[in-house]
Formats: structure tokens, C-alpha cells, sequence
């Protein structure tokens, strides 16, 4: 495994002729996109993004629960008062449940499973779904009325197919 | 607020003339990306990346600890065997602690500060940091070391720097 060896060929380039330096910390859309970290999905060009416009969170299906943090310090510190929130079909958190998923890790650990590690095990939480509008219109519910996130903010809802690239608002 | 007004018509020129459809799910470099949030950084773009290769898990700083839930999921379930960790120069992360954003929260909350809000947030923690090569050392300790990350991973560690858009390994 060494795919990092191509990093620094690939960066030069991008750094000679398409970054752009000298753009503001706070995101000047004032938006923040919440989406998966699947391999298929490139928040830049499928929106129509540029650099310094928008905050990205990417977490295993888009999880607003596991946002929250960045969420808070994105409002609070950089000034964001949009967030778009996307899941998308072929998302592999439909393929699996959180006790399925522990009793495959505590075997695939085997005799190295310490009751500290069963215990971290045991209390994580993998935020799978079963029906994808559904995730979506419960992530932004819980957006919604979170008392941590400003009540302000605009929040959308989203479904990216990566069978064609194609995007539509759920909420 | 609505800049995902503008999302459907670039979303529909991407869909026709750049998406690759049907790719598999697991990424293909078995590769697995944690980088920050900020709006500046274009992982695509700035490592080369085409669609298909590499999961991408973007949190406030690049946090290790916050990844934690999406890497498991990649490894054990979709199969990624290489972690490269980016934090970058002008990171929000370097600019507040924990308590100092608590306190700011706390006062622009005000009397809509019930105490099942404060308890949330007195038990949140920001991962920020003060020193970024020591950060970028630090997660990637935490993840050659965590018995729920696979001993057989490989991870780097590195620093963007959005000053001009290159990159260096840390480690």
C-alpha cells in the first residue's frame, strides 16, 4: 500500500496552476455541505463548488450526529448559516447493522479483544439506515431542532445517485 | 441564505459530461483520506485523485478521534488498508480552546440555555490544537495505535499548507 507516493507528483502540478492562495478562512457562501466519504462522490465539481465558498464534513453516510462537532465550530467560529446535508444510493451504511457489524469485528479480533477494547466496541454507535429518505429527512430533523445549531440556519436535504451522478432535494 | 439554489443546474452539466457511473463501492487505491473541513482544500483536485479511488472523511481540524466510527466502517467494511492524515496552516482549529468556545456558546445561548444543553455541551470536546506538526504526529500515533484501527494499515501523516497549496509529509 503506498498510493500516497503519487501525492506530491499530482500536488506540484495543482499547486502551479490551480490553487488559489490568499482566500479568507470563513467560507464566503456562508454554506456547509454534510455528505458521505464514499469514493464516487466530488463535493467541487458535482455542485459547481470553488475553493473558499463552502465547509465539507464527510463521515461513513453523511451522519449529522457525527457532524455536530464540526458543525458548531463551523457556525460559531467561521460564520455558516446554510447547511446541505446529502446521503446517497449504493451508500454501504444501508448494507449493514451496528450489532452485525460489532459481532464481525469481536471475530475478526479474536483472542486480541481486551475488555477495554469490547467496551469501546460495544459502546459505538455505526449510525447505519435502512431506507435512505428516510436518513435524509431525519438528519435534517435532527438539525433542525438541535439546541447546539443556530436557529437560523437554513437546512436541506439531499440524495446523490452515484448510478448517474444526478442530484435531488429530498427536504 | 440559498446556495443550493444553485446545485441542480451545475449538478446536471456534471451528471451529462464527468460522472463515471457505476463504480464499485470499495474505493479501488484502498486508500482512506482524513483531512479538515476548510473550504480551501480540494482533495480531488490537490492529490490527483479521479473518482472511485479513495474514501474521504472531512472533519473541523482533520480530527483522528472524530474519524473514528467512518475508518472502521472503511476497513472493515469496504476494505481501505491506507490512512493519509492532512491538517493545514490557518487551521480554525488553531485559533480557540475547548473551554473558550464552551463560554461563547454558552453567553450567545443565554436564557434558551436549558441544562440538558449545557450538560451537551460541557462533555464536548473541539480537538483543537496549538502546535499543527505535533497535531498531525499525535493523530497519527493515535491511529497506529488504536486496537480498532488493523495493525496492517499504513499511515502518513501530513500538512497542507493553503498559503500556496502544496503539501509535506509530516510523518
Amino acid at each position: 500500500m503506498s498510493s500516497h507516493k503519487d501525492f506530491v507528483a499530482h500536488n506540484e502540478k495543482y499547486a502551479q496552476e490551480r490553487h488559489r492562495p490568499n482566500l479568507p478562512t470563513p467560507p464566503s457562501k456562508k454554506l456547509l455541505i454534510v455528505t458521505c466519504m464514499d469514493s464516487r462522490i466530488d463535493n467541487f465539481d458535482s455542485l459547481g463548488l470553488q475553493l473558499g465558498e463552502a465547509h465539507i464534513i464527510r463521515n461513513a453516510g453523511g451522519a449529522a450526529k457525527d457532524a455536530l462537532r464540526s458543525i458548531i465550530i463551523s457556525q460559531r467560529m467561521l460564520g455558516t448559516r446554510e447547511i446541505a446535508l446529502f446521503h446517497h444510493t449504493g451508500c454501504g451504511l444501508l448494507t449493514f447493522t451496528t450489532p452485525q457489524l460489532r459481532e464481525k469485528i469481536k471475530a475478526e479480533l479474536g483472542p486480541n479483544a481486551n475488555a477495554e477494547t469490547s467496551e469501546v466496541l460495544e459502546k459505538m454507535e455505526f449510525l447505519e439506515f435502512s431506507d435512505l429518505e428516510a436518513s435524509v429527512k431525519e438528519d435534517v430533523e435532527f438539525l433542525r431542532n438541535h439546541p447546539l445549531v443556530l436557529k437560523e440556519t437554513t437546512v436541506t436535504g439531499w440524495i446523490f445517485r452515484v448510478e448517474d451522478g444526478r442530484i435531488h432535494q429530498v427536504v
